[in-house]
């Protein structure tokens, strides 16, 4: 019997790669499925296009839809509380609180600026695109400014909701993963010591690394 | 607008891995669909059970179904005669013939040993399944009459069905790949000499690396 669970995107998405490590973290059974359109030996690039605005993730769960992946995050965490990884969501309201305040501060200011260098450094020279210089410096003063406060947060706590590795520390990794392997960018986090203390221990997790593996595509793709 | 050729199935699949050969050959526009059920980190290796049967594969082009991997060569050779690699089913109807004698005893003589021992050397061990050493060794010998005849013909031709690739060269790649790089069964192939050479013209096709870069995934699979 089909798992219950299908994810229908590609590992290289952010949204898609987000969703994947949950599952991974909270031992769930799942279906992946993934869409490549080819043209003769080349692999089109649409899912790089997608990627940006967030549309490249369909999740359902029997009957039940869903296309945000901190929501899919969510709704996995309390569905399989007593499985895998427990406390994603923290053990209590206050907890809770803590956590949803980090990953509002994830979606609302990490996201944004970091979404916009992995595109602008990392997919827009593989589409022949130009790089929006303006958007690329613009995004570095933000992301500076977030670290900054990671910096200070993470002085005082392992993890950025206590101390437990949360969705509020997971929700990072896509983004952050690319941005720490890109020559660019890669100091915004080696250059803040608690940070990169804090990297080194989401990033490393195996839900992650296999991510990572499912990412890595053969090459002469594009 | 999504192209009209889809493919269901996994690139590790013999059966697909014959069409998408094809298809890189025809350098016809298409969409690959895969399917990969998890548990936790672990793929569930489903699409391995499925292998030796065939029946991973689906194929549809606008309203037609085919699962057949050679009908499906065919049907792309003739409907995408004029673009990419010409001739894979030769000029006329006596090249036609003598493909169609090969492709018969690729599917009838060389498939049946081949697929027996790319199973029992390839993907019995990742199932946890002993081999079935009979069956191995009766493989092993009806192999070795088949490439006998091959070594024959190719010291009077470059290709089986004359001097040009054809689709009953190509459609030998997915197995004898798996059996080149299996330590066991690598001497059927260089021990003989013509073989050997026909191997490495047909092996070192852009389209045929293609399809093997798609195979690789990244370790811990299983």
């Amino acid at each position: 019997m089909a798992p219950s669970i299908k994810v229908f995107g590609s590992p290289t998405s952010a949204e898609v790669a987000r969703v994947l490590t949950c599952l991974f973290e909270k031992n769930v059974e799942f279906q992946l499925i993934r869409v490549d359109n080819f043209k003769g030996e080349r692999r089109l690039p649409e899912y790089l296009k997608l990627q940006p605005f967030g549309q490249a993730l369909t999740f359902e769960d029997g009957t039940q839809t869903l296309v945000d992946s901190r929501e899919i995050c969510r709704h996995l965490a309390e569905k399989y509380a007593a499985q895998g990884t427990k406390d994603l969501l923290g053990s209590g309201t206050l907890e809770r609180a803590s956590i949803e305040q980090w990953l509002r501060t994830e979606a609302q200011s990490f996201d944004p600026p970091s979404s916009a260098l992995v595109f602008n450094l990392a997919f827009a020279p593989l589409l022949d695109m130009k790089r929006d210089s303006e958007t690329v410096e613009r995004s570095k003063k933000e992301l500076k400014k977030v670290l900054d406060i990671y910096e200070r947060r993470l002085d005082e706590t392992e993890y950025l909701a206590g101390d437990k590795v949360t969705l509020a520390d997971l929700s990072h990794l896509p983004n952050a993963e690319r941005l720490v392997k890109n020559e660019e960018c890669s100091s915004l986090f080696t250059s803040r010591k608690n940070v990169f203390r804090w990297w080194g221990e989401i990033s490393t997790r195996s839900s992650w690394q296999r991510v990572v593996g499912m990412q890595k595509e053969p090459p002469h793709i594009i």
